[in-house]
This record gives C-alpha cells, sequence and structure tokens, in this order.
C-alpha cells in the first residue's frame, strides 16, 4: 500500500479554500503579480527555496506582453490586495516577471522530480447570474474582463497542497522536488519565456495535467495525452500608402490587398504528409474609409503542427507569404511574435505510471481510466517537457475528470472541487513511485 | 451692361457674416435640422415659398442614414440652437428629411430656373491651432468631429444672397425660380434622396457649382465640369459559422476568407473600353479570435463609373462576386446601399453662358477662365443634372476660383471670403441672361 | 503442416513465363482487350466459370474512358495478337468492358473466398537500356507509350497460379472461390466501375495486395494495409467568351482567371480535424493568344480522404468553388468525373490470418514481417474491401516484397521474380486457412 | 492644282499585280527573307540606295524570334522562290535581320522625309472556299499557316509605288526620301528591334498608315490617329518543382498555383488615372499530370497604356507580382519580352496635312472624311513616331477606307483594291506639299 494513502483527502477543505482565494483575484498573461506573491509565500513557509523574477523568466523571450497601461493597472491591483511588507517582492517581478519556481532537496541520492503548474486567468467577465456558484457563494473574481474561467485556479491549489505534503513528508523521499508555477499558458506565451533561463535543465521527470477536457466525469482520468500540437502566434501588419481612390488610386499603396491575399495563400499552404497542421487568421482589420486606398493592415495568425517540425514548416511558409505579398504590393510588413510552443507526446513509461497509481487510487474509477488520447490542441506545458525529453529526461501530461458547468472559457465555466483531491493523490502517489525511499 | 452690375458687391459683409454663421454650427449627412431651418427662415424673410421633409425628401430612398444615436444627439442640438418657437419645423423633418426647397414666381411666362446648393458638413474635427483663422477669429465649430471643411458655408451663403437679390429685384424677371439647398453631398446621399419626390420635374435650367478644387485663385473660374463620375457606395457583410480553427476549422463558414476574396476579385474586374472606371474596398473588418475561424466580416466598398451605365457594370460585377465568394466560402451575404450617384458631363450651353458672363464679370479675371474642365471624381449635383438633361432641360457645373489654407476636408480648411462675392454674381448675371426680361 | 507446403514454388518456371509474357503486351484502362483475353483463355483451361462484359462492368459506371482513337487502336493490336478463333470474345468486351470474373464451386458448404488481381499497364514508354532486364531478355513491352511499370504482370500472374492449384486440389476446400480480374485500377476507374454488378455482393472473405511499394525486400511482407484513402478524380473545364484584350475587355467572359481562382480556393480548402485530406490541381489549361480574353480553360483536379467522408468533404467543396467562380466571372462550367474509389482500413482479421501465415511460409523472413502500415495513398481494392466489410464480410490487403530495379511507374521499373512464388504461397496458405477442409 | 494628280492612277493596273504577288508569297515575323528580297530588287531598279541586315536591324533588340526550326523552313523556302543569283541577300540577313532601307536624295536641301510600310503576313491559315477572290483567282498563299490577312500586302504594293513615281519625278522635289519597310508589325516586333539602329534619326517628317480598320469604306480616311496604345508583350515561365500530390505534397513547389495567383493579381493592378491601361493573361498552361505538384507553368502576357509611361507602370507592376508570387511558391521564374512598342499621338501638323490633301484628292469623298480617331489598340509604327516626335519632328498615321471581305487576321480577309490607288495619292499628295519645289 503507498505511503500516499490517505493524504490528499486529508487536506479537502484546504484544497476548496485556497481554489476558491485564487479564484476570487484573478490576473492574466504576464501580469500575475498578486498571484505569484501568494503563491510564493505560502511555498516559503512549506520551506522550499523560491527562485523569481529574472532568475526564471528570460525578459526578451517573452512574447505577448501586453500594453504599458493593462501592466500599470495590473500592478496597482496587486499593490492593494498585498499587504505594504510584502510590495518588494513586486519589485524583482519587474515589469512581468511573474511566475515562481520552488525547490526542496531531500539530501538524499535520486532523481530530481519536477511538477508544473500554470497560474493563468482568462481574459472573460465573470457571470454574475444567481446560477453560478462562484457568485453565488461569494468567491466570484473580483473584476471584470478577468477570471478563472479554464481551471488554473485548481492547478493552483493542487500544486501547492502537493508541495505542502511533500515537505511534510520528506522523510519518505530521495532525490529532489521542484514545482513551476507558470503564468502565460493561455496564448502559449509563459514556457517559452521561462524555459531559456534553464529551469527543467536536469530534470528527470517532469509531471504535469489539466483538470477537465475531454475527462469530463469525477472520477475519471487520461493518463497519457499524446499530439500536443505545437504553435506559433503571430501579428502581421502591412504598412501602405493612402491615396484618393477616384483622383489617384496609383499613387496608394494596397495594404487592405495585400492581407487579404495573404490570408488566402496562408490558407492554401500545402498539406503536409508528415502530420496534422493547421493555419488560422482569425482577424483581419484594414483601411481607414471607403475612397481611400488602404494604407494599413493588421493580421492576427496561428500555425499548429503534431510536431514543432511540422509547426515550423508552417510558420516558414507563412512569412514567405507575407513577404511576397509586400513585393506583389509594394508595401512594407512586420511579423510579431505573440506566442508558441513546441509539441510533442507524453512519455510512455509516464503514462504507464499515470495508469499505474490511477488504478490503486480510490478517487479513480477503473472503468473511467483512459490509457491515452490525442489531444489536437495545444498546451505549452509541451514546450518544457519537450525540452526535458530531448535531454533525456521523461515526461507526461494527464487530465484529471470533472463535471464542468459550462465550457473552458465560458463565462459561467465552474468545476467539481471534488476532482482537486484526486489530483494531489494522483501526483502524490506518482511522487512515491518515482522519488519514494 | 448686366443689370447684375454692383449688387453682388453691395452684399460683401452681409455675405460674410453668413458664412460665418453657418461656418460655426456645423451639421451632417442627413442630420442638418438647425442649418435647415436657419435657411428656412431666411427664405421666408425673403418671401420665398418653402418646401420641406416629405415634400422634397423620400425617406425610403435615403442611404447612409446613420445611428440613432446621431440623430438623437442633433436633434438635441438643434433643439438648444432654435428659439423654442420653432421647434415645430423640427417635427416636419421628422428622422432626418432635411433641406428645403423655395420657390417664388415672377408671374410672368418664362422658364423655371433652379439653383442647387449643399448645405452638410463634413466627419472632421476643426483644428484649434492659432493659425487657423475660424479659431482665432471666433468662428470655429461649436462642436468637434463635425465642420464645413468643404465649403458648403459658403454655399449657402451664396444661394441666400442669391434668392434675395433676386425677390427684391422680381420686377426684373420672367418665369419662375426654385431653390434647393440639399444635405447629404458627402457620401453621395442627399440627391438620391430629393430627386424622386420630382423637385427638378419642369426645370428648363438647373445650374450649381463649387468653391475651390481646382479653381485655385480668387478671380478664376471653370465654367463647364464634365466627367462627374456616376459613383456606388455599398457595404457588404458576410456572415459565416465559428469554429475552433484547430478543433474543428471544418465546421466553420470563414466570413474572412470570403471577404479577402471579394476585395481581391472586386480589384480585377475588367477595365472597360468605354471609359473610366474605378473600384475600391476601403475597408475590411473581419474576425473575432486568432483561433477562431471568422464568423464575420465587412467590406465598405464603392464603384465610379465616367457613366451611370459603366457604373452600373462596376456595380453588378461587384454583386456577381459577392454573391460568388458567398457560394464557395458557405456564407449568407447582404450587400447594403449608403450612397450613390449619376455621372455626366455639363451641357454645352451651359458652360458657354457661364464662359460668357464670366468674361464681363469685373471679379473674374480673363486669363483665370478655363472654358471645360474633367473633374474625375464625384459631386451628387450629377444626379439632379442627368434627370434635368434626360428630360430635355440643360444643365451646368461650375467652380469659383479661391485660394484655400488647407485642402477640402482637412481639418485646417478655409477659404478666401471674396469668391462668395464673385459666386454670387456670376449666378445673378447667369439669372439675368436666362429669365431677365 | 499446411496442405499449402510445396505447391507454389513448384510452379516457380510457369511464373516467370507467364508474367513475362503479360509484360510483353500491356495493355491500359478500360481497353485491356488482349490481356483479358489471355487471362480468360487460361481461366476456362483451369476449369472456371467466367463472367465477361456487362456481366461484370456496368459501362455508365465507367469513368476516365479514353479516346476513340485509343479504343480503335487498342482492339486493333488485340486483333493482331489473338487467333481469329478468339475473336468473339472481343465482341463481349464492347467498347472496353474489359477485365473477366471467375468462379469455381466446391459443391461443399463454406465460405465464398474471393481474390483480386488488377491486370493494367501504365502510359509510361519502357526503357531500352541494355541495363534494363526486360529488355536484354527480350520481353520488353512491343509497343511504345504503355508498360507493365507498377507490377500488374505479377499480379496477374500471381492470381492464375493461384487458381490453377485451388482448382487442382479442390478436394482440399469448402465453399466457393472467386477471382476478379479488374482493369483500369490505373487512376482508380475499375472497381467503380465493376462494383454496381454486385461482383461482390455474398463475398466473405476478399484477398488482395501488391507487390513492391513499402515492402522493399524479397522475404518481406506488411499484412495488413491501413489508411487506403479514398479519391475522386474529375476534370472541370470552364467555357467563357473571347474579346479583343485591349479593344473590348469587357465583352468577354474570362475562363482563364475562373480556372485560376478555382485553382486557388481549392487549395485552400480548409483542413478537417478528422483526418487526412489531399487535394490538387494537377493541370491547368487556359487561353487561346496572348491579346484574347481567355474563352476556355481545363483543370484536372483531385481530391482524397483518410475515409470516403473526408473524400466527399473534399469533393463537394470544390464543386462549391466551381459553382462560385463561374458566377463571379460569367462563365459557365462542366465537372466531369474520371476516377475515383472509397478508402478504408485491412479488417484486423484478415492482417492477423496474413501475419499467421507469413511466419510459417518458408519465402517469408521472421525480421521483416510488417504487421501493419497506413499507406496515405489510393488503391481501388478499397473500393471492393470497403463493400464487402459493409455488407459484414472481411478483406484485406498486403505487400509482397521485392527489389525493384527502379520506382512504381519508372520506365525502368522491374522487380525481383521470386515474389510471385511467395505472392502465391501467402494466398495459397490464407486459402486454406478459411476454406480447407 | 497638285502636281500628284493623275499619277497614282496610272499605276492601277501594277498595283494589283504586285499586290497579288506579295499576297501569294507571305512570310511572317523576323522572317520574311523573300519578301525582303522582292522589295529591295525593286527598290533598286528605281534608283534606290539601300541598307539591309545588321545596318537596320539591331540583333539583340529583336523579340519574338520564333524557332530554328520555323527559321530553316523560311530560308529553305526563300531560297527556292528566289533565283540563286539573288541568294547573296539572304546572307546579310543572317538569323532574321529582315526588312530595308532605302533612301535617294534630291540633292536640293529641304526636309527628310520618311514613309514607314509594313511587311510581314499573320500566322493563319487562306481560305480555300470558293467564294474567297485571292483562292478563286489564283493568287491565295502558296503555303498553309500563313497568309497576309491584315493588308500589309498592300502596304508593300503602295510603298514601291509611291517609291517608284517619287524617283520618276526626283526633279519635282527637295530634301530627301526615306524608305522604311519593316518587318515584324504583328506582335509589335519589328520598330523595337530596328529604331536603336538609328534608322529614323534627323527624319523631319514620317508619314505612315493602315488600310482598312476603322476605316471601313472606298473613298473613306481618318486622317490622324491618335491614342495609339503603348504595349509590352511578355512571356512569363514559373518553374518548381514536381512530388506526389499525396505522398508528399510539402516537397513540392508548386508552379502552377504561382501562375495562377499571378494572374489573378495582374488583372488586379489598379486602374491609373492618368489614363488607359490594359493587361492581359490571354494563355497559362501548367502542370504535367492530375496527381503530381505542378513543376512549371507558362503565361503569355500583354500590357498596354496610353502613354508609354502608362504602360511601364502596368508592365512594371507585373514584374513585382510575378517576383513576390515565385518567393510565396518557392519557385524560379523568367520574363521573357516578346514585342513592345512605344505608344502616342499623330502629330496635329500632320493630321491637319492628310485632311487638306484628302479634300483634294479624287479618290477621297469629303463626306467620309475623318478628321480624327482615338485608336485605342497598337501599332509598332508608334514606335518610330515616338521617336520622331521626341527628336523635334513631326509624324502622322492615317487609315485608307476599303471595304473588306472578312475582319483583319480572319482567314476570308481580303480588300478593295482600289484602296491602293487612293493610298498612292494621299501620301503623293503629302509629299508634294512637304518636299515640294
Amino acid at each position: 500500500m503507498s505511503k500516499a494513502e490517505g493524504k490528499a483527502g486529508e487536506l479537502k477543505s484546504e484544497l476548496v479554500a485556497n481554489r476558491r482565494f485564487f479564484h476570487k483575484y484573478p490576473e492574466t498573461g504576464w501580469f500575475t503579480f498578486f498571484t505569484t506573491a501568494a503563491i510564493a509565500k505560502k511555498l516559503k513557509e512549506y520551506g522550499y527555496t523560491l527562485k523569481l523574477g529574472r532568475e526564471i523568466v528570460k525578459p526578451e523571450a517573452r512574447e505577448g506582453l501586453g500594453s504599458q497601461e493593462a501592466l500599470h493597472s495590473a500592478l496597482e491591483r496587486a499593490k492593494k490586495l498585498l499587504p505594504e511588507e510584502e510590495h518588494s517582492l513586486l519589485d524583482v517581478m519587474e515589469d512581468g516577471l511573474t511566475g515562481v519556481v520552488a525547490e526542496i532537496d531531500t539530501t538524499r541520492e535520486g532523481p530530481l522530480l519536477a511538477f508544473r503548474f500554470d497560474i493563468d486567468g482568462v481574459d472573460v467577465t465573470e457571470s454574475k447570474e444567481e446560477t453560478h456558484r462562484p457568485f453565488k457563494e461569494g468567491f466570484r473574481a473580483d473584476i471584470d474582463g478577468i477570471t478563472h474561467a479554464c481551471g488554473h485556479d485548481g492547478h493552483i491549489t493542487i500544486g501547492l497542497a502537493l508541495a505542502k505534503i511533500i515537505s511534510e513528508n520528506i522523510q519518505d523521499f530521495k532525490g529532489k522536488f521542484r514545482f513551476i508555477f507558470q503564468t502565460g499558458e493561455e496564448g502559449a506565451r509563459g514556457a517559452v519565456g521561462m524555459e531559456p533561463t534553464g529551469i527543467v535543465k536536469g530534470v528527470d521527470y517532469l509531471l504535469g495535467g489539466h483538470i477537465g477536457f475531454q475527462a469530463k466525469k469525477t472520477g475519471g482520468i487520461i493518463c497519457g495525452t499524446n499530439k500536443l500540437l505545437a504553435t506559433s502566434k503571430f501579428d502581421v501588419t502591412f504598412t501602405g500608402k493612402s491615396a484618393h481612390a477616384a483622383g489617384a488610386p496609383q499613387e496608394g499603396a494596397n495594404a487592405l490587398l495585400a492581407a487579404a491575399e495573404a490570408a488566402i495563400q496562408m490558407h492554401s499552404i500545402t498539406r503536409h504528409a508528415d502530420g496534422v497542421t493547421r493555419i488560422n487568421v482569425g482577424v483581419l482589420r484594414a483601411g481607414e474609409g471607403r475612397n481611400v486606398i488602404a494604407p494599413n493592415a493588421y493580421m492576427a495568425c496561428e500555425t499548429r503542427g503534431e510536431t514543432t517540425e511540422l509547426n515550423d514548416f508552417m510558420r516558414n511558409k507563412c512569412v514567405d507569404i507575407v513577404e511576397g505579398v509586400a513585393k506583389i504590393h509594394g508595401v512594407s510588413y512586420e511579423v510579431k511574435g505573440t506566442g508558441g510552443t513546441a509539441g510533442g507526446d507524453s512519455s510512455k513509461a509516464i503514462t504507464d505510471l499515470y495508469a499505474k497509481v490511477s488504478r490503486e487510487s480510490p478517487y479513480i474509477k477503473n472503468d473511467l481510466i483512459v490509457e491515452e488520447l490525442d489531444f489536437g490542441a495545444c498546451e505549452d506545458f509541451a514546450h518544457f517537457m519537450s525540452a526535458v525529453q530531448k535531454a533525456g529526461g521523461q515526461s507526461g501530461y494527464l487530465m484529471i475528470g470533472t463535471e464542468l458547468a459550462a465550457g473552458h472559457h465560458n463565462k459561467s465555466f465552474d468545476f467539481n472541487e471534488e476532482c482537486l483531491v484526486t489530483g494531489v493523490d494522483i501526483f502524490l502517489r506518482s511522487a512515491y513511485e518515482l522519488n519514494g525511499r
């Protein structure tokens, strides 16, 4: 019988309380100042050594940073929420170097086992309907326009509880533990910004996961998620020259037509025999007036690929297209990355590990265990996973079952908090398997 | 020697005062409530019989009406500017049946001579720089976002003075006079809305013109403007279906790509051997998010043609294109007219008349007389002109020279007020030629 | 030990002779008159009941029939090659109802086991280089422009030997055997033309395969081929109206631009989350002269899909596109099918059967057995396979290993004739497994 | 009364004979070897000094030269038609330096008056119907595939008669005369190849014209042709990379899609406010097989413009487009000129001269005199005309009226030979006006 037995369940009420706390103060993107501070404070209490700021985020590797206005209002809000004595923490986070990495060493030889939890909310205004539990029970987001509608509040909570239990039972373990609390998962911005600082170097095992998604019932689990797609998010702007559309159209350089052609050409990039690819130009805005040759255009684009190579193939073709249409229409252009991640498959050994501990966990029902699933979407966990696997380590991504009140990113999103216990239990059992003495 | 001699010059100071008055209270589009009321009041004083509202505008023939919000704020503003006893006039104008037609009958047999003046401002915020005379001298627009930057304040002024002189000298004339004060020239919206009420039926001569444009010096005149282009302004919307760009792109109907293709196809409509054509998609806005198949798209389009037939050719091709791309992308569409006008050439007889009186006018310098000019742009005067010519009448459009402080529609637009006298003089001499006893 | 033991090997020299005979007289498409007659003659000798012509091909279901000239020269050639007394067989084949189905009944109750072999050559001129064995050893194609460069000569040979052995050992079997010798595999034309006559109705097991492809070594085998793609081949023609490109371009209807737009739009059909799709416009020919608006255009197109549904999705989108661009450019259009097939996966039971008998066969090396392979290409065997599977039967497609002198469809294509013995052995062992007593 | 009186009429039967002679032996493009030799022989007899070969054609300035096969068969044909003693002339013409320039000097001071006549046939097979006069009366082209269906046989004839009369009456004149017999007018190839040798340098007056076209009645004349369009003819080839459309589409570089996009983009080049422009992609051929990514594409293109500048605008945009789509699709490209000419208007003075002499000519009916006409098409006479005008000389292009049996370039084209006399008369009268003593 695993030494994990019973430990997760004991924390049930703390889990619920913590989740609701983080739910109430959502932040997004690189501006998760208060969230980071709150997590750091707890981890310190649990005895962990912390890294913050430039130690864990490379400023220039960040994409999709957000506006100065958003930065300032996020900082102001954090200052109001935090006691003054903790304001110094904010300085370390500068203009958005958020997230925290915590480590504990058993002092016994053994593997370096890392966990990654994402901590950011989404840009959605949470529901104020009476049927929405967070509203009814008083833990709705304290702000409009941002909310935890993807379940990352639950992920923070699971991660903190896991860190606490491991620390309290450190004598059971060998090797080291590292907890990566990563921001900017939405838009695939965070992992790309953190990975270059070396925070997954030397990691033997990297575990991570998500509540919900295709695991739609409490007691269910998807052990090994595969086909996490690689992706690139980027904005394209074309700058041409305005001219009167009747009086001198030949003097213009038509950015609207450049963008229109680029959009069509991007969508006609050849399919690839090596696997799944995707392209989308989701937004196109161009022009200033009906009778003016449009001098400007903006496109929000993204590519995806079953592998990093496939995504690169798509991304490179898009750049060729932008360059070509600029030549055709005599306009200048800019391609600006706003996010991205590698893709990949869970390591088979970790998938098997999750399956083994799931069969042992009292919170999982055997008939709801799915061994493997093709995700077909993006998660920047894969960016870390890919780095760990390339360096010889093993990594896997699971999904913890829970009923959802509404789909992810919906204003009425909510989940069954039972899944918090399940999450802690599965990760803890895995820790005992990998680093137990 | 013409009986017109001296009459225009005597009104110089009244002309300047009137122009500055109308300059200060600009209104746009169909919402020129106060301007209409102010013009009507004066015309009544001069002894004219007035027609307003549904008598002169066909509500359902209007295009580009504007939002309810804009309507309400325009009405509120007019109410504040007008004495309460004149508010009843506003009722006649309903939701934007603005403009006014005034008539006076000599009771002597003779031709029906009509003049048309446009009265609307443009959607530009006027300059507040010290170098801008209207600001410096206190007659800048009393509102931001609207100003008389095209010179229509001057046109109103010329029209009113002309009406006054003719009325005061009615014994010099035979036949009838009609003054059409038309709104919505910008965007080519007004004439199309007024013409169906029959206001140019039976007109023998229709005269009109503009200050400035290619007549860039005081003392200059362009007698006959030709190649007034026909035009159609229209908005195209495509409605598709959103879908997740990675998870189920095939479930979407991509309105962004439909619009992109339509834009390119419109610009590749064949040239026409019969004459000048133009096309522009000036604005394109589509999509909701980077990773969502775009469910909607909007395009602001316009076509032009040297003749009404050529413009129709372009317009019809555009509709074919919209229909075709809708089929290709599985989206629905709407094409909604927002303005338009016929095109045409000035009647040779009127051009010759303008040239004759110009040579006689003390305000015109002989070496600055241009007999004919190809305009190559749109003016919805041509919509009335075309109707008059088709019915056997004659019509011509001139340009009165003036220096400009900045180009038409520029925030610093201003003109040399000498041109007001010139304008009155030329039209008055023409009136004596055509309807003098 | 299987009763099959030794039987295939005994026929080695007959196999080589037969293969070289068929290699020498290649025919293509629906015009395999001589080939059909030669196969039919042998099958009759072996005691089979034959079906030919309209019994096995539905004339109007054929696509890609070929020109009248090609038909006549193929018939003339067949008449020269065939003894006069066999010319009556040609009458049954009319204008290209080629291929033959042979049946033998054990009179003992049991399953209906069918085999399918394809018999047509490809439109390539065979090499005359000294290094090319068929040329050096005197069995090169007797005609230019057609050759067996895909190995179907080998398939005929395997099929005939198998039919001979089964017939000679009929006392070993129960149930019935059916041999389908199908033409027009190239271009995916044959199965679609034959299937509607019901020739696979009631079939319990349908076996088939190919030599070479990804099975590149003698002694190798790929037991179960999956992801046989569905496909549609079709020609699109646009008919517009010519006009002088300078004098009256507006009077033309530009079929070249219609085709150009259709090609681009087809290649930009959305990817599909349910699986692999493909599109290609391989040929585009349009126009008559540099200064003439092009009145005609031709495109050779094909779609593919991992499933029949996915292929239909692509095909339907193409038709929408053709219809839409025709509207845009004012041209008429025709979409004419030239071939196609369903797609699908081998039945797992048949894959397992092939694997089992492979392990027993002395011609197969255990380390060269590949259990399953995704084909990712088209084979109209899948059209029969899909019909059998839908009716509750089982079907599978294997690949028999052989070294190749050059790739399939290359003018220097040749294979190691050892694979003929292997092919007979594997199918014979399967026959004993399924229908042995 | 002009000294020209009566002179043209006397040559009537010689004109008819000559025209029919040249009609019988048509040649095209740069390969008018026999035609050049026959013209040269006559001019020599008339006493002119001749220039041929490299003196009048710059080899590398030629475009649209034609294949080696066409060259050889044209040379062989010329050798058969010419007596052996004249074969040396062919050597001077090398690989197609055809055409001839002849000069005569009065030795009296005076202007240099030049005439230009075009001498090439078109690539059409002449009718053999009994209703076709050249066939019925035995002077149909002696070859299929080439014929004088544009009337250049008439032009040669007029030019020769004019040269003869001027030479025979040289005492009536002052100054010098130059006759330019130019090949390659079809496809706008000749003038561009000849002009750089300086053959119109120092020319004071350059006269030229055409029979037929918009002058559709005998006795009619169009004195001044304006808006001769500038043009560029060019071929575009794209070279990509073939790949299997299902197996590895990503390995291809799709030249078909590059050409399709280039065609659409060329047709969407913006209209130009300065005047008429034209674009046509008349032919597009791409691809090798239905299931192969197309590795090659060919487009036959032409641009035109009301002025040389406007044509250059179009041509340059086309090159930008080709370069841009090559980048987009990863293909290489070649743009190869095949012809072209400047554009322009006839000099007013020459138009007036033609009008004057037309009113005096007995062959012209006063009511059929058209003073000016916008041609709206291309004629490489304009290339010479433009050079002459730029250097301060004057030049004009007329049209001599004639009924046509069928339109220009039609296989049944024929004209009323009365127009030959008219042509000689008009040019002769002009010569007396300009260079008479």
